[in-house]
Protein backbone atom coordinates (compact mmCIF):
# COMPACT_ATOMS: atom_id res chain seq x y z
CA UNK A 1 0.00 0.00 0.00
CA UNK A 2 1.01 3.04 -0.97
CA UNK A 3 -0.41 6.40 -0.50
CA UNK A 4 -0.19 9.94 -3.13
CA UNK A 5 2.49 11.55 -0.17
CA UNK A 6 4.67 8.32 -0.14
CA UNK A 7 4.50 7.68 -3.37
CA UNK A 8 5.84 11.53 -4.18
CA UNK A 9 8.28 10.82 -1.39
CA UNK A 10 9.95 7.70 -3.43
CA UNK A 11 10.06 9.50 -6.39
CA UNK A 12 12.06 12.10 -4.79
CA UNK A 13 14.30 9.75 -2.89
CA UNK A 14 15.15 7.42 -5.83
CA UNK A 15 15.58 10.56 -8.57
CA UNK A 16 13.10 8.53 -10.64
CA UNK A 17 9.22 8.09 -12.09
CA UNK A 18 9.80 5.04 -13.92
CA UNK A 19 7.29 1.80 -13.47
CA UNK A 20 8.54 -1.20 -15.24
CA UNK A 21 5.94 -3.07 -16.97
CA UNK A 22 6.27 -6.94 -16.51
CA UNK A 23 5.04 -8.05 -19.91
CA UNK A 24 6.81 -11.67 -19.59
CA UNK A 25 6.69 -13.64 -22.16
CA UNK A 26 8.14 -17.37 -21.61
CA UNK A 27 8.88 -16.96 -25.47
CA UNK A 28 10.94 -13.90 -25.13
CA UNK A 29 13.18 -14.89 -21.97
CA UNK A 30 16.67 -16.28 -22.14
CA UNK A 31 16.50 -19.41 -22.92
CA UNK A 32 18.27 -20.77 -20.09
CA UNK A 33 16.00 -20.17 -17.13
CA UNK A 34 13.63 -22.54 -18.79
CA UNK A 35 15.56 -25.06 -16.15
CA UNK A 36 13.87 -23.46 -13.39
CA UNK A 37 10.86 -24.49 -12.02
CA UNK A 38 8.98 -21.06 -13.10
CA UNK A 39 11.01 -19.90 -15.39
CA UNK A 40 9.01 -16.67 -15.94
CA UNK A 41 8.84 -16.04 -11.93
CA UNK A 42 12.76 -16.50 -11.86
CA UNK A 43 12.96 -13.86 -14.68
CA UNK A 44 10.84 -11.42 -12.72
CA UNK A 45 12.80 -11.65 -9.35
CA UNK A 46 16.05 -11.15 -11.34
CA UNK A 47 14.38 -7.77 -13.30
CA UNK A 48 12.88 -6.69 -10.10
CA UNK A 49 15.94 -7.38 -8.00
CA UNK A 50 18.20 -5.50 -10.78
CA UNK A 51 15.91 -2.08 -10.77
CA UNK A 52 14.12 -1.96 -7.60
CA UNK A 53 16.34 1.59 -6.55
CA UNK A 54 15.93 2.55 -9.63
CA UNK A 55 12.03 2.41 -10.29
CA UNK A 56 9.15 3.13 -7.54
CA UNK A 57 6.52 1.20 -9.78
CA UNK A 58 5.66 -2.40 -11.01
CA UNK A 59 2.98 -3.17 -13.39
CA UNK A 60 2.74 -6.82 -14.43
CA UNK A 61 0.52 -7.27 -17.48
CA UNK A 62 -2.22 -9.95 -16.82
CA UNK A 63 -2.23 -11.17 -19.67
CA UNK A 64 1.08 -11.98 -20.24
CA UNK A 65 0.44 -14.54 -17.53
CA UNK A 66 -3.43 -15.52 -17.94
CA UNK A 67 -2.49 -16.96 -21.07
CA UNK A 68 -0.35 -19.96 -19.56
CA UNK A 69 -3.23 -20.85 -17.81
CA UNK A 70 -2.86 -22.25 -13.87
CA UNK A 71 0.91 -22.02 -13.99
CA UNK A 72 1.07 -18.37 -15.40
CA UNK A 73 -1.61 -17.25 -12.27
CA UNK A 74 0.49 -19.12 -9.92
CA UNK A 75 3.52 -16.89 -11.61
CA UNK A 76 1.90 -13.74 -11.22
CA UNK A 77 0.36 -14.38 -7.63
CA UNK A 78 4.64 -15.34 -7.07
CA UNK A 79 5.75 -12.12 -8.68
CA UNK A 80 3.31 -10.13 -6.58
CA UNK A 81 4.43 -11.06 -3.53
CA UNK A 82 7.61 -10.60 -4.79
CA UNK A 83 6.81 -6.88 -5.67
CA UNK A 84 9.26 -4.06 -3.50
CA UNK A 85 6.58 -2.52 -0.43
CA UNK A 86 7.88 0.60 -1.72
CA UNK A 87 6.91 0.97 -5.27
CA UNK A 88 3.00 1.36 -6.64
CA UNK A 89 2.77 -2.22 -7.73
CA UNK A 90 0.05 -2.14 -10.87
CA UNK A 91 -1.63 -4.83 -12.12
CA UNK A 92 -2.80 -3.71 -16.21
CA UNK A 93 -5.82 -5.57 -16.31
CA UNK A 94 -8.04 -2.84 -17.68
CA UNK A 95 -11.12 -4.25 -16.76
CA UNK A 96 -14.68 -2.72 -16.87
CA UNK A 97 -18.19 -4.66 -16.34
CA UNK A 98 -20.87 -4.05 -14.12
CA UNK A 99 -21.01 -3.82 -10.03
CA UNK A 100 -21.41 -7.07 -8.96
CA UNK A 101 -18.87 -8.21 -11.15
CA UNK A 102 -16.12 -5.29 -10.41
CA UNK A 103 -17.00 -6.48 -6.77
CA UNK A 104 -15.57 -9.88 -8.27
CA UNK A 105 -12.36 -8.31 -9.91
CA UNK A 106 -11.74 -5.86 -6.58
CA UNK A 107 -11.32 -9.12 -4.66
CA UNK A 108 -9.08 -10.90 -7.57
CA UNK A 109 -6.41 -8.03 -7.50
CA UNK A 110 -6.98 -6.42 -3.93
CA UNK A 111 -8.09 -8.72 -1.16
CA UNK A 112 -5.09 -11.39 -0.91
CA UNK A 113 -7.15 -13.72 1.21
CA UNK A 114 -9.22 -13.86 -2.08
CA UNK A 115 -7.08 -14.59 -4.88
CA UNK A 116 -3.12 -14.28 -3.73
CA UNK A 117 -2.62 -10.93 -4.45
CA UNK A 118 -2.81 -7.43 -3.08
CA UNK A 119 -1.78 -5.57 -5.92
CA UNK A 120 -1.84 -1.79 -5.29
CA UNK A 121 -3.55 -0.63 -8.26
CA UNK A 122 -5.47 -1.61 -11.14
CA UNK A 123 -6.07 -0.35 -14.84
CA UNK A 124 -9.40 0.01 -16.00
CA UNK A 125 -11.35 0.39 -19.24
CA UNK A 126 -14.25 3.29 -18.72
CA UNK A 127 -16.58 2.66 -21.41
CA UNK A 128 -19.41 1.09 -19.09
CA UNK A 129 -19.10 3.81 -16.45
CA UNK A 130 -19.49 4.62 -12.97
CA UNK A 131 -20.27 1.34 -11.62
CA UNK A 132 -17.59 -0.06 -13.37
CA UNK A 133 -15.04 1.33 -11.82
CA UNK A 134 -16.75 2.88 -8.51
CA UNK A 135 -16.42 -0.34 -7.12
CA UNK A 136 -12.68 -1.10 -6.43
CA UNK A 137 -12.95 2.10 -4.49
CA UNK A 138 -14.22 0.61 -1.51
CA UNK A 139 -10.52 -1.06 -0.83
CA UNK A 140 -9.89 2.46 1.09
CA UNK A 141 -5.82 2.09 0.37
CA UNK A 142 -6.00 1.23 -3.38
CA UNK A 143 -5.36 3.31 -6.49
CA UNK A 144 -7.50 3.08 -9.81
CA UNK A 145 -6.14 3.92 -13.01
CA UNK A 146 -8.51 4.53 -15.85
CA UNK A 147 -7.55 4.15 -19.37
CA UNK A 148 -8.12 8.00 -21.14
CA UNK A 149 -5.76 8.34 -23.97
CA UNK A 150 -3.68 5.23 -25.43
CA UNK A 151 -0.63 4.67 -27.50
CA UNK A 152 -2.09 2.13 -29.94
CA UNK A 153 -3.03 2.94 -33.77
CA UNK A 154 -6.93 1.75 -32.52
CA UNK A 155 -7.29 4.99 -30.03
CA UNK A 156 -8.16 7.68 -32.96
CA UNK A 157 -11.34 5.11 -33.30
CA UNK A 158 -13.41 6.26 -30.34
CA UNK A 159 -11.19 8.12 -27.89
CA UNK A 160 -11.04 10.94 -30.37
CA UNK A 161 -14.62 11.15 -31.27
CA UNK A 162 -15.78 14.70 -30.36
CA UNK A 163 -18.39 14.61 -28.07
CA UNK A 164 -20.54 17.65 -26.71
CA UNK A 165 -17.96 17.54 -23.83
CA UNK A 166 -14.39 17.45 -26.13
CA UNK A 167 -13.37 14.41 -27.41
CA UNK A 168 -14.11 11.25 -25.87
CA UNK A 169 -11.04 11.14 -23.58
CA UNK A 170 -11.55 14.21 -22.29
CA UNK A 171 -14.83 13.59 -20.98
CA UNK A 172 -13.69 10.38 -19.76
CA UNK A 173 -11.19 12.15 -17.68
CA UNK A 174 -13.56 15.15 -16.42
CA UNK A 175 -16.06 12.64 -15.69
CA UNK A 176 -14.09 10.15 -13.81
CA UNK A 177 -12.36 12.62 -11.87
CA UNK A 178 -16.02 13.51 -10.15
CA UNK A 179 -16.02 9.55 -8.83
CA UNK A 180 -12.42 9.85 -6.76
CA UNK A 181 -9.58 12.41 -5.71
CA UNK A 182 -6.34 13.08 -7.36
CA UNK A 183 -4.59 10.72 -3.92
CA UNK A 184 -6.64 7.54 -5.90
CA UNK A 185 -7.28 8.40 -9.00
CA UNK A 186 -4.86 7.88 -12.18
CA UNK A 187 -5.23 8.45 -15.56
CA UNK A 188 -3.74 6.24 -18.61
CA UNK A 189 -2.22 8.07 -21.03
CA UNK A 190 -0.20 7.39 -24.15
CA UNK A 191 3.29 8.68 -24.71
CA UNK A 192 3.08 9.14 -28.36
CA UNK A 193 0.64 11.93 -28.02
CA UNK A 194 2.66 14.06 -26.08
CA UNK A 195 0.92 17.18 -27.37
CA UNK A 196 -2.08 16.32 -25.58
CA UNK A 197 -0.98 16.64 -22.41
CA UNK A 198 -1.32 20.18 -22.30
CA UNK A 199 -5.06 19.04 -22.82
CA UNK A 200 -5.35 16.68 -20.25
CA UNK A 201 -3.24 18.64 -17.81
CA UNK A 202 -6.55 21.28 -18.03
CA UNK A 203 -8.74 18.37 -17.48
CA UNK A 204 -6.83 16.82 -14.68
CA UNK A 205 -4.31 18.92 -12.76
CA UNK A 206 -3.44 16.86 -10.44
CA UNK A 207 -3.98 13.31 -10.96
CA UNK A 208 -0.67 10.97 -11.86
CA UNK A 209 -0.78 10.16 -15.22
CA UNK A 210 0.76 6.70 -16.15
CA UNK A 211 2.12 6.84 -19.49
CA UNK A 212 3.22 3.66 -22.12
CA UNK A 213 4.43 3.99 -25.34
CA UNK A 214 8.16 5.48 -24.33
CA UNK A 215 10.64 3.18 -25.81
CA UNK A 216 9.34 0.34 -27.73
CA UNK A 217 7.07 2.23 -28.64
CA UNK A 218 8.41 4.95 -30.05
CA UNK A 219 7.33 7.97 -27.04
CA UNK A 220 9.50 10.93 -25.91
CA UNK A 221 10.38 11.35 -22.39
CA UNK A 222 11.17 14.88 -22.73
CA UNK A 223 8.15 15.78 -24.79
CA UNK A 224 6.27 13.90 -22.15
CA UNK A 225 7.43 16.20 -18.78
CA UNK A 226 7.52 19.29 -20.95
CA UNK A 227 4.04 19.25 -21.31
CA UNK A 228 2.57 16.87 -18.66
CA UNK A 229 5.18 16.93 -15.48
CA UNK A 230 3.91 18.98 -12.48
CA UNK A 231 5.50 19.70 -9.23
CA UNK A 232 4.44 16.69 -7.83
CA UNK A 233 5.60 14.98 -10.29
CA UNK A 234 2.21 13.32 -11.37
CA UNK A 235 3.53 10.92 -14.07
CA UNK A 236 4.42 7.33 -13.92
CA UNK A 237 6.37 6.24 -17.25
CA UNK A 238 6.35 2.91 -17.88
CA UNK A 239 8.62 0.86 -20.09
CA UNK A 240 8.59 -2.77 -20.33
CA UNK A 241 9.73 -4.44 -23.56
CA UNK A 242 12.75 -1.78 -23.71
CA UNK A 243 13.56 -2.69 -19.92
CA UNK A 244 13.11 -6.21 -19.38
CA UNK A 245 14.27 -7.99 -22.92
CA UNK A 246 17.58 -5.32 -23.20
CA UNK A 247 19.32 -8.56 -23.33
CA UNK A 248 18.47 -12.11 -24.46
CA UNK A 249 21.90 -13.49 -22.60
CA UNK A 250 23.07 -15.01 -19.16
CA UNK A 251 22.98 -10.70 -18.67
CA UNK A 252 19.60 -10.17 -19.03
CA UNK A 253 19.17 -8.53 -15.68
CA UNK A 254 22.19 -6.75 -16.25
CA UNK A 255 21.26 -5.29 -19.28
CA UNK A 256 17.93 -4.41 -18.15
CA UNK A 257 19.72 -2.71 -15.02
CA UNK A 258 21.61 -0.30 -17.71
CA UNK A 259 18.09 0.57 -19.62
CA UNK A 260 16.39 1.54 -16.45
CA UNK A 261 19.26 3.25 -15.23
CA UNK A 262 19.72 5.51 -18.52
CA UNK A 263 15.82 6.16 -18.03
CA UNK A 264 16.45 7.04 -14.27
CA UNK A 265 19.03 9.82 -15.51
CA UNK A 266 17.25 11.02 -17.96
CA UNK A 267 14.12 11.42 -15.40
CA UNK A 268 16.41 12.61 -12.52
CA UNK A 269 17.26 15.60 -15.35
CA UNK A 270 13.42 16.09 -16.18
CA UNK A 271 12.70 16.63 -12.37
CA UNK A 272 15.38 18.83 -11.33
CA UNK A 273 14.12 21.25 -13.95
CA UNK A 274 10.57 21.07 -12.99
CA UNK A 275 12.05 21.93 -9.47
CA UNK A 276 10.99 18.65 -8.07
CA UNK A 277 14.04 17.94 -6.57
CA UNK B 1 -17.26 -24.22 -32.48
CA UNK B 2 -20.39 -23.36 -33.57
CA UNK B 3 -20.96 -21.32 -37.28
CA UNK B 4 -23.53 -18.54 -37.41
CA UNK B 5 -25.77 -21.17 -39.35
CA UNK B 6 -25.14 -24.37 -36.83
CA UNK B 7 -26.81 -21.13 -34.45
CA UNK B 8 -29.49 -20.60 -36.22
CA UNK B 9 -29.92 -23.99 -36.74
CA UNK B 10 -29.66 -25.08 -33.18
CA UNK B 11 -31.94 -21.87 -32.49
CA UNK B 12 -34.72 -23.40 -34.65
CA UNK B 13 -34.05 -27.07 -33.10
CA UNK B 14 -34.65 -26.03 -29.82
CA UNK B 15 -37.21 -23.27 -30.39
CA UNK B 16 -34.74 -21.25 -27.88
CA UNK B 17 -32.01 -18.51 -27.81
CA UNK B 18 -31.73 -18.15 -24.59
CA UNK B 19 -27.87 -18.44 -23.17
CA UNK B 20 -27.81 -19.32 -18.90
CA UNK B 21 -25.06 -16.99 -17.43
CA UNK B 22 -23.11 -18.76 -15.29
CA UNK B 23 -21.86 -15.98 -12.91
CA UNK B 24 -21.47 -18.85 -10.16
CA UNK B 25 -20.81 -17.60 -6.86
CA UNK B 26 -19.46 -20.13 -4.54
CA UNK B 27 -21.35 -18.06 -1.64
CA UNK B 28 -24.15 -18.34 -2.72
CA UNK B 29 -24.42 -21.95 -4.12
CA UNK B 30 -26.38 -24.13 -2.17
CA UNK B 31 -24.31 -25.48 1.25
CA UNK B 32 -24.06 -28.82 0.56
CA UNK B 33 -22.55 -28.60 -2.20
CA UNK B 34 -19.82 -27.84 -0.48
CA UNK B 35 -18.74 -30.92 0.40
CA UNK B 36 -17.34 -31.52 -3.37
CA UNK B 37 -13.97 -31.08 -3.64
CA UNK B 38 -14.67 -28.22 -6.24
CA UNK B 39 -18.42 -27.14 -5.27
CA UNK B 40 -18.33 -24.40 -7.95
CA UNK B 41 -17.78 -27.02 -10.52
CA UNK B 42 -20.48 -29.49 -9.06
CA UNK B 43 -23.00 -26.28 -9.07
CA UNK B 44 -22.11 -25.68 -12.95
CA UNK B 45 -22.05 -29.14 -14.28
CA UNK B 46 -25.65 -29.80 -12.82
CA UNK B 47 -27.19 -26.61 -14.03
CA UNK B 48 -25.94 -27.63 -17.52
CA UNK B 49 -27.20 -31.08 -17.34
CA UNK B 50 -30.78 -29.46 -16.17
CA UNK B 51 -30.62 -26.91 -18.80
CA UNK B 52 -28.63 -27.70 -21.81
CA UNK B 53 -31.71 -28.80 -23.86
CA UNK B 54 -33.59 -25.47 -23.50
CA UNK B 55 -30.69 -22.98 -24.55
CA UNK B 56 -28.31 -22.52 -27.23
CA UNK B 57 -25.59 -20.73 -25.36
CA UNK B 58 -23.90 -20.75 -22.15
CA UNK B 59 -21.74 -17.57 -20.42
CA UNK B 60 -19.48 -17.68 -17.88
CA UNK B 61 -18.13 -15.01 -16.28
CA UNK B 62 -14.45 -14.76 -15.47
CA UNK B 63 -14.44 -12.18 -12.40
CA UNK B 64 -16.25 -14.90 -10.34
CA UNK B 65 -13.86 -17.59 -10.73
CA UNK B 66 -10.40 -15.34 -11.06
CA UNK B 67 -11.97 -14.02 -7.39
CA UNK B 68 -11.21 -17.29 -6.07
CA UNK B 69 -7.32 -17.61 -7.66
CA UNK B 70 -5.68 -21.00 -8.45
CA UNK B 71 -9.41 -23.05 -7.56
CA UNK B 72 -11.04 -21.01 -9.34
CA UNK B 73 -9.15 -20.68 -12.62
CA UNK B 74 -8.97 -24.76 -12.63
CA UNK B 75 -12.96 -24.47 -11.96
CA UNK B 76 -13.47 -22.38 -14.91
CA UNK B 77 -10.96 -24.48 -17.43
CA UNK B 78 -13.19 -27.74 -15.71
CA UNK B 79 -16.64 -25.86 -16.48
CA UNK B 80 -15.31 -25.08 -19.95
CA UNK B 81 -14.45 -28.52 -21.01
CA UNK B 82 -17.56 -29.87 -19.46
CA UNK B 83 -19.76 -27.31 -21.63
CA UNK B 84 -22.15 -29.25 -24.62
CA UNK B 85 -20.34 -29.10 -28.40
CA UNK B 86 -23.66 -27.76 -29.52
CA UNK B 87 -23.96 -24.76 -27.69
CA UNK B 88 -22.24 -21.11 -28.39
CA UNK B 89 -19.87 -21.32 -25.10
CA UNK B 90 -18.55 -17.74 -24.57
CA UNK B 91 -15.90 -16.05 -22.07
CA UNK B 92 -17.65 -12.78 -20.46
CA UNK B 93 -14.13 -11.54 -19.89
CA UNK B 94 -14.64 -8.01 -21.39
CA UNK B 95 -11.33 -7.41 -22.11
CA UNK B 96 -9.16 -5.10 -24.31
CA UNK B 97 -5.66 -4.09 -24.64
CA UNK B 98 -3.12 -3.13 -27.53
CA UNK B 99 -2.53 -5.49 -30.08
CA UNK B 100 0.33 -7.82 -28.79
CA UNK B 101 -1.45 -8.22 -25.30
CA UNK B 102 -5.11 -9.19 -27.18
CA UNK B 103 -2.81 -11.78 -28.52
CA UNK B 104 -2.28 -12.95 -25.44
CA UNK B 105 -5.75 -12.85 -24.50
CA UNK B 106 -6.51 -14.54 -27.42
CA UNK B 107 -4.49 -17.31 -26.76
CA UNK B 108 -5.99 -17.76 -23.25
CA UNK B 109 -9.26 -17.82 -23.99
CA UNK B 110 -9.22 -19.84 -27.67
CA UNK B 111 -6.53 -21.54 -28.01
CA UNK B 112 -6.47 -25.06 -25.60
CA UNK B 113 -2.87 -25.58 -25.81
CA UNK B 114 -2.49 -22.25 -23.99
CA UNK B 115 -4.19 -22.41 -20.71
CA UNK B 116 -6.56 -25.20 -21.29
CA UNK B 117 -9.94 -23.29 -22.38
CA UNK B 118 -11.46 -23.31 -26.31
CA UNK B 119 -14.63 -20.49 -25.87
CA UNK B 120 -16.21 -20.10 -28.85
CA UNK B 121 -16.70 -16.63 -28.14
CA UNK B 122 -15.63 -13.61 -26.05
CA UNK B 123 -17.01 -10.03 -24.49
CA UNK B 124 -14.51 -7.39 -25.44
CA UNK B 125 -14.33 -3.80 -24.34
CA UNK B 126 -14.18 -1.74 -27.62
CA UNK B 127 -12.40 1.41 -25.63
CA UNK B 128 -9.05 1.07 -27.25
CA UNK B 129 -10.37 0.65 -30.72
CA UNK B 130 -9.31 -1.24 -33.50
CA UNK B 131 -6.44 -3.18 -32.10
CA UNK B 132 -8.07 -3.88 -29.04
CA UNK B 133 -10.25 -6.48 -30.87
CA UNK B 134 -9.30 -7.39 -34.52
CA UNK B 135 -6.04 -9.96 -33.01
CA UNK B 136 -9.21 -12.44 -31.74
CA UNK B 137 -10.39 -12.66 -35.25
CA UNK B 138 -7.01 -14.86 -36.28
CA UNK B 139 -8.80 -17.71 -34.46
CA UNK B 140 -10.79 -18.32 -37.62
CA UNK B 141 -13.75 -20.27 -36.42
CA UNK B 142 -14.19 -17.78 -33.31
CA UNK B 143 -16.65 -14.90 -32.17
CA UNK B 144 -16.22 -11.68 -30.87
CA UNK B 145 -18.90 -9.56 -28.85
CA UNK B 146 -18.03 -6.48 -28.64
CA UNK B 147 -20.04 -4.21 -25.58
CA UNK B 148 -21.82 -1.66 -27.57
CA UNK B 149 -24.53 -0.43 -24.69
CA UNK B 150 -24.70 -1.85 -21.56
CA UNK B 151 -27.42 -2.43 -18.82
CA UNK B 152 -26.29 -0.53 -15.52
CA UNK B 153 -26.50 3.28 -14.74
CA UNK B 154 -23.20 3.77 -15.72
CA UNK B 155 -24.05 3.24 -19.04
CA UNK B 156 -25.20 6.59 -19.36
CA UNK B 157 -22.12 8.27 -18.11
CA UNK B 158 -20.20 7.68 -21.68
CA UNK B 159 -22.41 5.23 -24.34
CA UNK B 160 -24.93 7.79 -24.80
CA UNK B 161 -22.64 11.11 -25.73
CA UNK B 162 -23.07 12.69 -28.74
CA UNK B 163 -20.88 12.30 -30.75
CA UNK B 164 -20.74 13.19 -34.87
CA UNK B 165 -21.79 10.35 -35.75
CA UNK B 166 -24.64 9.44 -33.52
CA UNK B 167 -24.32 8.75 -29.67
CA UNK B 168 -21.31 6.82 -28.64
CA UNK B 169 -22.76 3.16 -28.63
CA UNK B 170 -23.70 3.50 -32.07
CA UNK B 171 -20.26 5.03 -33.54
CA UNK B 172 -18.93 1.56 -31.77
CA UNK B 173 -21.68 -0.51 -33.62
CA UNK B 174 -20.87 1.41 -37.24
CA UNK B 175 -17.01 0.76 -36.70
CA UNK B 176 -16.95 -2.34 -35.11
CA UNK B 177 -18.87 -3.56 -38.50
CA UNK B 178 -16.25 -2.54 -40.79
CA UNK B 179 -13.70 -4.98 -38.61
CA UNK B 180 -15.66 -7.98 -39.26
CA UNK B 181 -19.15 -9.58 -40.83
CA UNK B 182 -22.02 -10.61 -38.96
CA UNK B 183 -20.51 -14.38 -38.87
CA UNK B 184 -17.80 -13.46 -36.50
CA UNK B 185 -19.22 -10.39 -34.21
CA UNK B 186 -21.80 -9.65 -32.01
CA UNK B 187 -22.88 -6.87 -29.86
CA UNK B 188 -24.10 -6.49 -26.34
CA UNK B 189 -27.15 -4.57 -25.85
CA UNK B 190 -28.51 -3.95 -22.67
CA UNK B 191 -32.28 -5.32 -22.49
CA UNK B 192 -33.46 -2.50 -20.01
CA UNK B 193 -33.33 -0.15 -23.38
CA UNK B 194 -35.23 -1.73 -25.34
CA UNK B 195 -36.93 1.30 -27.63
CA UNK B 196 -33.05 1.71 -28.42
CA UNK B 197 -33.15 -1.59 -30.24
CA UNK B 198 -34.58 -0.12 -33.36
CA UNK B 199 -31.53 2.16 -33.47
CA UNK B 200 -29.59 -0.40 -33.06
CA UNK B 201 -30.62 -2.94 -35.73
CA UNK B 202 -30.47 -0.07 -37.95
CA UNK B 203 -26.63 0.32 -37.77
CA UNK B 204 -26.59 -3.54 -37.14
CA UNK B 205 -29.91 -5.21 -39.26
CA UNK B 206 -27.68 -8.73 -39.67
CA UNK B 207 -25.28 -8.97 -36.39
CA UNK B 208 -26.46 -11.30 -33.07
CA UNK B 209 -27.30 -9.06 -30.56
CA UNK B 210 -25.89 -11.04 -26.50
CA UNK B 211 -28.99 -9.15 -24.43
CA UNK B 212 -28.20 -9.35 -20.74
CA UNK B 213 -30.53 -7.83 -18.49
CA UNK B 214 -34.03 -9.95 -18.53
CA UNK B 215 -34.97 -11.31 -15.32
CA UNK B 216 -32.75 -10.38 -12.30
CA UNK B 217 -32.16 -6.55 -14.08
CA UNK B 218 -35.05 -6.15 -14.83
CA UNK B 219 -35.66 -6.17 -18.93
CA UNK B 220 -38.64 -7.18 -20.74
CA UNK B 221 -38.40 -10.21 -23.04
CA UNK B 222 -41.49 -9.41 -25.23
CA UNK B 223 -40.02 -6.26 -25.50
CA UNK B 224 -36.56 -7.02 -26.59
CA UNK B 225 -38.07 -8.88 -29.21
CA UNK B 226 -40.57 -6.50 -30.71
CA UNK B 227 -37.80 -4.35 -31.49
CA UNK B 228 -34.66 -6.85 -31.58
CA UNK B 229 -35.83 -9.92 -33.39
CA UNK B 230 -34.62 -10.61 -37.24
CA UNK B 231 -35.58 -13.56 -39.64
CA UNK B 232 -32.61 -15.34 -38.46
CA UNK B 233 -33.71 -14.47 -34.71
CA UNK B 234 -30.45 -12.66 -34.19
CA UNK B 235 -31.07 -12.26 -30.43
CA UNK B 236 -29.27 -14.44 -27.69
CA UNK B 237 -30.75 -13.47 -24.10
CA UNK B 238 -28.66 -14.00 -21.22
CA UNK B 239 -30.57 -14.72 -17.67
CA UNK B 240 -27.89 -15.06 -15.41
CA UNK B 241 -28.91 -15.13 -11.16
CA UNK B 242 -32.68 -15.81 -11.94
CA UNK B 243 -31.79 -19.00 -13.64
CA UNK B 244 -29.19 -20.71 -11.29
CA UNK B 245 -30.24 -19.22 -8.42
CA UNK B 246 -33.72 -20.22 -8.67
CA UNK B 247 -33.79 -22.13 -5.51
CA UNK B 248 -30.77 -22.14 -2.90
CA UNK B 249 -31.80 -26.00 -1.89
CA UNK B 250 -31.25 -29.38 -2.90
CA UNK B 251 -33.60 -28.90 -5.57
CA UNK B 252 -31.78 -26.10 -7.43
CA UNK B 253 -31.10 -27.86 -10.63
CA UNK B 254 -34.58 -29.04 -10.62
CA UNK B 255 -35.83 -25.12 -10.34
CA UNK B 256 -33.04 -23.79 -12.61
CA UNK B 257 -34.41 -25.99 -15.70
CA UNK B 258 -38.40 -24.46 -14.11
CA UNK B 259 -36.95 -21.15 -15.04
CA UNK B 260 -35.66 -21.90 -18.02
CA UNK B 261 -37.96 -23.72 -19.29
CA UNK B 262 -40.73 -20.89 -18.89
CA UNK B 263 -38.17 -18.47 -20.47
CA UNK B 264 -37.81 -21.22 -23.32
CA UNK B 265 -41.67 -21.54 -24.12
CA UNK B 266 -41.41 -17.33 -24.12
CA UNK B 267 -38.97 -17.70 -26.44
CA UNK B 268 -41.34 -20.26 -28.45
CA UNK B 269 -43.88 -17.59 -28.71
CA UNK B 270 -41.37 -14.47 -29.98
CA UNK B 271 -40.04 -17.01 -32.33
CA UNK B 272 -43.44 -18.13 -34.09
CA UNK B 273 -44.64 -14.64 -34.17
CA UNK B 274 -41.77 -13.56 -36.09
CA UNK B 275 -41.72 -16.14 -38.15
CA UNK B 276 -38.18 -17.62 -37.69
CA UNK B 277 -40.09 -21.52 -36.80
Amino acid sequence: MISRQQLIEQIKQKKSFLCVGLDSDIKKIPAFLLEYSDPVLEFNKRIIDATRDLCVSYKPNAAFYESRGIKGLQCLIDTCKYLPADCLNIIDAKRGDIGNTSDMYAQTFFNESAAGMSFDAITLSPYMGNDSVTPYLAYADKWIIVLALTSSAGSKDFQYLETGDGFLYEAVIKKANTWAGADRMMFVVGATKSTEFTTIRKHAPDNFLLVPGVGAQGGSLADVCQYGITEDCGLLVNASRSIIYASNGEDFAEAARAEALSMQQQMEVELEKAGVI
